[in-house]
């Protein structure tokens, strides 16, 4: 499948390396494809020239590029970003196209829990729906660490991923992406419309919160009934 | 343990019916002795006079007296009247006591999942905390339906249940009694403080969100890790 992930940052390129490895056509959608190349990196986050060194089949092109190639265009920017960088990708080529949006509008300025942006009536899910109405906006993964979402046995035990959307192909579209990753398709649990994001997102404080228990970013919830 | 619940609704009766059956020394607070007893039930909420025939070791009593009996005080009224019922309790009453809040600050107006009418910045624990500033508040159970709050085997499978507060005796008394309902220890996670109690209620959007999906309030979240 042509996939473009949005963002060269370490969620981006965690998406973008095992959607490669995984045999799609994949590119990686930047603001300044030469400002991007001329970064130097740091010992947590190698410059996106060496990640790519390891990933050649991975293309870095400008944002509007990103968006006609992809038939799944990917959200891997901070929240803050996500709108502002699908401007740049174009609402005419994002028309049609499964997006699938797995930010979260996190502000970690008042400490921990970090406080969200927009929530409880809203969502950054929605936004991004109202902003391109003739894309077909998936919420997933944004509920587990990015080394989780590409490779969910990283976690023990059953834990389950949200899918949130109004399109009900797009929505199959992103859970076959899910299982390629390895999620077990009873662990994919489909919320309803995309207005349930904000329920995804309104998890992410206790998300949070539970890493500074559990002293990992690596952990998930699971669904018990009776 | 002598304990208060205050409140007469189902939540209410299924807390203090439960404790009173573990050996508790319990009383139900109310605004208005008379007019409760008086109140006609139905067919899903049999009247408190009907319920309390089955319970006859459970006194009913006025909010004051409540707050007088009890070492630990639960509330367990809608969260949007939780803040009038204890200032009614009395904050002479509640100093030193543990308070159990155990409320979600929900509205149901605008459809499911519910919005909260607080949240975000700031949770109705802490309110709690801020108005009885003497009490010492414990956040929990709020994550769980009745039922399993008092009888966790309901859920089958590893579930867990968090506890939110700034005092740590009485964070250990509510352990105690969660323990006393059957929660394993290792399913009780300590959060931190009473800040964290609006991770826990900022979940119920997804919580009602998931009832909807799988048709059912008997459901609950485990947490597993790497």
């Amino acid at each position: 499948m042509k996939i473009a992930v949005i963002g060269t940052g370490m969620v981006g390129r965690t998406l973008a390396g095992r959607l490669d490895g995984l045999g799609h056509d994949v590119v990686v959608g930047t603001r300044d494809v030469d400002e991007t190349l001329r970064r130097t990196g740091d010992e947590d986050h190698p410059s996106f020239r060496e990640w790519q060194q390891d990933h050649p089949g991975v293309r870095l092109v400008t944002f509007p590029a990103a968006g006609v190639h992809g038939e799944v265009v990917i959200d891997a920017v901070h929240g803050t970003a996500v709108l502002d960088a699908l401007e740049a990708v174009g609402a005419r080529n994002l028309a049609g196209k499964v997006v699938l949006d797995l930010a979260l509008p996190l502000d970690f300025s008042q400490g921990m829990p970090p406080t969200l942006t927009v929530g409880n009536t809203d969502s950054l899910g929605e936004q991004v729906q109202r902003a391109f109405p003739d894309a077909r906006v998936v919420k997933a993964l944004s509920s587990v660490y990015m080394a989780v979402m590409v490779e969910p046995s990283r976690i023990s035990g059953r834990h389950d991923v949200f899918v949130s959307g109004d399109d009900d192909a797009a929505k199959a579209t992103v859970s076959g992406l899910l299982r390629g990753f390895g999620w077990p398709a009873e662990a994919i649990l489909d919320l309803g419309g995309i207005r349930t994001a904000r329920s995804v997102e309104m998890y992410a404080p206790l998300y949070f919160t539970l890493v500074g228990v559990l002293g990992t970013y690596e952990l998930n919830i699971g669904v018990s009934r009776g």
